[in-house]
């Protein structure tokens, strides 16, 4: 399904949106890839001056709509929720209680030629991308999802081409695939695969077969192999790659394990780790959350999409720990309220969804779990990912009262009992959460000055106001410098007086801005200004004294 | 100096401030240390609901003074700051760039005993603290700083008691100081300080100068030693201990070292990295600035005093480029704007100090440097760093220009020339900024219901408003929950309806909230409330609907 169909404003194709995006973060300043003078580094991005207001803006309305203003809950009364801010860097014991020590991986597989990792569930997905396997493809003259017979190829019996697999072999092969099979010892793999395939020349297969049939020399001691993405050679068998970066602590000498130590993967279990003191310390009881935002890292074996699978992110999570009977009632509230929650940034509901995750596919620990996926480019017309609302029972709580050998329970004096609160925590992706306010933002309108435009709402758009001299004289800068110095006390503003109006308001729509002011001739006379809309490109005259109060009002709308 | 005569209002005396002040953040949940039920990770501490509320209300507060609002320049023209965001982890080459693989470290000694390692420059202090030491003084009946004469002690000449000293060695000395060579061997040791001392029996010694003799065994073999502070126990030679913290990206083997990645040391390196980005994409020219707040991790080597020394820790740096000939004007206009704004945040005139850095003193490419210092409770009557304001010239960029092999030169179209921008350096501390408000504000002040009470300011403060129905009945909670469902959309509320309402205000004064709102049983009948302020104690009766302008008034005075 193309990109066009989800969002028929965009006159382009779906297939350059992420990288049309892409160069609009860096033009713009929005986004840049991380310690690019140095060649970038894979998985690692930072956030220029209008990302750094975008995301300061998405993270600032969730700590408001969490912490310092929590919704209503069902009984009408205000939640109680308050925040917390913990390190990144935790006592080890932490992780193995949480189960990331033993459980967080993903099973590798290294190639035996150039000795680079893949991540075994990315490796078909990277084959299909991989420059040798398009050639060779080519040279089969297959499509990467067509099917073929192989049977008895060698004596031209079949569609398959050995002649053509040889050539390719030693010519293009031996540049883009030195490590395939078929490549090393064409001869010996060829001849094998014609006797191998006689006994059955009507059988069809995959080209992803074909793929694993030249990457094999000899079938009978090592079974079929799957080629290297990079190089066509053979791969290892997959073992488990933790996924949580490792450090060390104090001044420990190099072989010395005593001080290893992890970079968190989440922020919950800060929370959990000081559950305890805020029940002792803060006047809540349950049903309570404690919420936090802040940085997590993953060591992700192939990071991509932009900013979607990245090494370090920002997550925005909240653990809400309620008497264990009402726990499905919570985990309810909380998987409704944070897909309202998402649509009132400006997500539209057509590009949300909730993901019930079934018995068999949820951590074992967990009662329910839905995930609030959205309809990204580069998953449409399938939804990836933006939040997490997992029901976890009381397992963290018990898992760290065990490790910790401290009694974590809540004593529930007005019902003379004491118990493991249960926990609903509503997981949200920062840095996801702007790449889907980005996508969903960015519109392409070839009528426009500027036809790439950014239609964000206006309370988490990076700058609120752009002001105009009209012309760079006649008394124009002086009311607008005097109109820009009142406004961004308030406001995030930004001042400009060069090019064309035109011009500046193609920049402004570019920036996602939603007004812009303009001081022109009239002014100095009228004591007014005009105000243009971004979504509708539309002016309207305003007096001097009421563009706070018009702005205010738009922004709350 | 005791604290007392600096801070009159604190009748207690200053030995105990520090320790009442880390109970006060732990007990209010401001602070408390990381993973506590895991028996802590020195050197790291985590905000509760308080101190994260305060910390995001000085972090906003420096956010909107650099980059939402900058200030006006000498010019009287507002200066352009942007704001950025750039990653903790970046390209290593970063660091060799900086100097920070080569040049970012600590010279560390281990003791050869119980294999502590420690900072060389904080050993004396560390033994003037170390039990066995005051342990030894006591049986010496010296304090630290005395003097003493030692010559020919052992045949009772001098005031240095021999007999003493062995008696410690073989009882205290046993337990406390296992490692020291009196203990160990205190029959050789004992006889060779006394031949040693006999030749000039008039010398005298510090206690410290004491403590390097009792821990040498063989002064000709291996001269006088320093004690290890822990055991007594002889110290390796100094040897330099890099503060990164080191980790690995990507899926490498543990052995190799391709993946070598740094958590950075400062937020500073992320910005110069970007300044050409931002100078592409962003409409700046020299002179202008670019912002960033976030976390730093330094793998001190003797992490102490609260929350000044940390291993993981907050910082907000601005870096500042300006044409190479404006250096020393933009120095002053930035050492003076920062000593200005933390006035402003509410430190007293008296407990700060520029402490301008002498030529010797600085690094050798900073043409001037100023520390801004507080006089934190620790360090009375001397001051401590709480933000650096450095005029680091073009040493960074030219570094990483070099290193990049990137032109980061400024193009002046204007006047038809290209340079490296000068950059002036105000470095602050979050961290340490949190906690030079916290001991500012620590009151204490016998006669009021909480003794211990903070006075911060009003717009910092984590809460605002405490509202509380006088009793929990007779509608009052009504009309104190609508205004609390009111007030809270604004400003940070805490509802309390518990215990007596001196209680209530003892509650908020610890936890600084300015005012107290009141609803009481003639509040049905005057449509009024009391708003109690925390300093003066005092109350006014302010009708409901002037509530609101009442707190912005006082916010904003």
């Amino acid at each position: 399904m193309s990109q066009s169909q989800s969002q028929p404003r965009n006159t382009q194709p779906e297939t350059s949106l992420m990288s049309r995006l892409t160069a609009l973060c860096k033009r713009r300043g929005f986004i840049y890839p991380a310690s690019e003078i140095y060649g970038g580094l894979n998985g690692f991005w930072d956030f220029g001056p209008l990302g750094v207001l975008l995301k300061n803006n998405l993270r600032d309305a969730w700590w408001r709509d969490m912490v310092l203003c929590p919704p209503l809950g069902p009984d009408g009364e205000p939640l109680s929720i308050v925040g917390i801010d913990t390190s990144i860097i935790q006592h080890p014991k932490t992780w193995e209680a949480s189960g990331h020590v033993g459980g967080f991986s993903d099973p590798m597989q290294t190639c035996r030629k150039c000795k680079k990792l893949f991540r075994a569930d990315h490796i078909e997905d990277m084959l299909g991308d991989a420059e040798w396997v398009k050639s060779f493809a080519d040279a089969m003259k297959v499509g990467a999802a067509g099917t073929l017979q192989l049977g008895g190829f060698l004596t031209g019996q079949t569609p398959f081409d050995g002649v053509a697999a040889r050539q390719w072999a030693q010519k293009q092969g031996k540049k883009a695939a030195p490590g395939l099979a078929l490549v090393r010892n064409p001869a010996v793999t060829l001849s094998w695969i014609d006797e191998d395939m006689r006994a059955d020349p009507a059988k069809t297969f995959s080209f992803m077969d074909l793929l694993r049939y030249v990457a094999t020399e000899q079938k009978n001691v090592t079974g079929l192999q799957t080629p290297c993405p990079n190089c066509g050679g053979d791969l290892t068998e997959p073992r488990q790659f933790n996924l949580m970066f490792e450090s060390r602590v104090g001044a420990v000498e190099a072989d010395d394990d005593s001080g290893k130590v992890y970079l968190r993967p989440e922020t919950a279990q800060g929370i959990f780790l000081q559950y305890k003191n805020v029940l002792d310390t803060s006047r809540v009881r349950p049903p309570f959350g404690i919420a936090q935002v802040g940085k997590s890292f993953r060591n992700e074996v192939t990071p991509r999409n932009f900013i979607f699978r990245t090494r370090e992110f920002e997550q925005m999570e909240m653990e809400f720990f309620v008497p264990p009977e009402d726990g499905m009632k919570w985990y309810e509230f909380w998987a409704a309220e944070r897909m309202r929650w998402w649509k009132d940034m400006g997500l539209s509901e057509a590009n949300l969804f909730r993901h019930e995750i079934g018995d068999g596919d949820r951590a074992f620990y967990s009662a329910a779990t839905a995930d609030i996926e959205y309809k990204y480019p580069f998953t449409a017309p399938n939804f990836g990912e933006l939040e997490g609302v997992a029901y976890r029972t009381d397992y963290d709580l018990k898992q760290h009262q065990t490790f910790s050998k401290t009694n974590l329970e809540y004593i529930d004096q007005e019902n003379s009992r004491r118990y493991l609160p249960h926990v609903i925590e509503p997981a949200a992706g920062l840095t996801r959460g702007v790449l889907a306010l980005l996508c969903e933002a960015y519109q392409y309108d070839e009528s426009r000055a500027s036809p790439e435009w950014l239609k964000l709402k206006p309370s988490l758009a990076p700058t609120k106001i752009g002001i105009f001299p009209l012309v760079n004289k006649d008394g124009m800068p002086e009311i607008a410098e005097k109109l820009y110095l009142d406004l961004r006390r308030t406001y995030t503003c930004q001042y400009d007086a060069k090019q064309s109006i035109g011009k500046r308001y193609a920049r402004m729509d570019e920036a996602g801005t939603p007004f812009c002011i303009t001081v022109d001739g009239e002014t100095a006379k009228d004591n007014a200004v005009t105000i243009r809309d971004r979504d509708t490109a539309q002016q309207e005259r305003v007096a001097l004294d009421q563009v706070r109060a018009y702005v205010a009002k738009k922004l709350t709308d």
